[in-house]
């Protein structure tokens, strides 16, 4: 048995989500029909992070095994050959180690979130940004997204059917900066409650559009409760970027 | 009579082109479906460049003129709203004087040909990129444009079929730029021949790859036969970014 590490790609649209399901098409099923057309065997892949309905991924890692060792310039090309039309894509593939875990050898998770701040509907862009019409204040986001970073117990940004243990995680960094007609935010950390980024995002938004001030955010943090904090922000603006092993 | 005049993003991929056509479908056909839709009258409008067929734009400019005067935040509003959910967007709307001309005031155009320097196809920018899978010396590619750069004859670069009276054109700047697995060409002077920043993305590719030193370049520059040069580049990879006045 040889276990391999992939480098993936996604545009979330067309998808439930990374993990496979009954009758929904996801990026695991994806990826794991294109692999079993050519190779002969049926792997199961686990991935860094299973990220929802319509979220993207510039840098998912996932792991699988195979009984026949293959070249993996060769599943590269492969399946990525079998994945067309599919909006998914294999960057780099590798023989890792047998204890290489794609989820739990995860050191860091970087994401990204993209807000269009501008009139105009997104056109060049749709389906990539939350499009946002009313001007936003970056500097007062990013005033309120460093209150954020640090160890927290983040009930407040988590969705309600998380299944992690704990709601105490240690946010390494989340910056607010202004790109173009764009805002980018930049989340880091080891990992993340469900829906804490798009639940920041949203947040953000408030303090951005005036309705909160970065010094709100503090008490929302502090109250342990999900209804006081912003909505969750749509899914296209999101981004796995990165995974750290 | 007012003048008006627009700023437009499109997305090139389901248009035939800027032009309006008999049966084919066009973004400035769409523009004006959408404006006589709820002004009343039924305006021509005139760009800075006639895009191709698949050529995205991020700052096309374009006017056209009422006999009711209108404000142009509903000009933009509505318009967007008529052109839901077709790939083209206003995103500025100004009223202008009766001189200002969209193509013959213009004094400069910004073109950037991005292509994806990676072995995995595009995903997230699928029809957004030229994909060329062998890696690329950008170095040498920069240096073959700093030749094309100022007042030359331009035939090796230009279409066939180009309408221009003249094949002398000056090339205020053209760089060649790495942004991560991106290459950006960069473009700009007071106008182009037909296909020129295309023809220049298929020559300096051969560069990249290779095929010909930054020096072949001055000899096809100095040869003024189309046949000399690259091949003309796929659309998708080119935007018109901005026309100054």
């Amino acid at each position: 048995m040889t276990r391999y590490r992939l480098l993936v790609e996604y545009d979330g649209t067309p998808f439930m989500g990374w993990q496979r399901q009954k009758h929904d098409p996801s990026v695991q099923a994806a990826l794991e029909a294109a692999l079993a057309r050519w190779c002969g065997e049926t792997p199961v892949l686990t991935a860094a992070g299973r990220t929802d309905a319509g979220v993207h991924a510039l840098g998912q890692v996932a792991h699988f095994d195979l009984d026949t060792p293959r070249d993996p310039a060769t599943i590269m090309a492969a399946t990525n050959a079998h994945l067309r039309p599919a909006s998914v894509a294999i960057r780099t593939a590798e023989a890792v180690g047998d204890d290489f875990h794609a989820r739990f050898s995860a050191t860091c998770r970087h994401y990204l979130y993209r807000i269009l701040n501008r009139n105009a509907p997104p056109v060049l862009d749709a389906h990539r940004v939350w499009h946002v019409i009313r001007p936003l204040d970056v500097d007062a986001m990013h005033q309120a997204a460093l209150i954020l970073v640090g160890q927290h117990d983040f009930t407040s940004f988590r969705a309600t059917r998380c299944q992690a243990a704990s709601p105490v995680k240690t946010l390494d960094a989340l910056t607010v900066t202004k790109e173009g007609e764009e805002i980018h935010i930049c989340a880091r950390a080891r990992s993340f409650l469900h829906h804490q980024i798009r639940n920041f995002a949203g947040t953000l938004e408030h303090v951005g559009s005036g309705k909160w001030t970065p010094e709100d955010v503090r008490g929302i943090l502090n109250a342990r409760d999900r209804s006081k904090a912003g909505p969750t922000a749509p899914p296209q603006g999101l981004y796995l970027v990165a995974v750290d092993y």
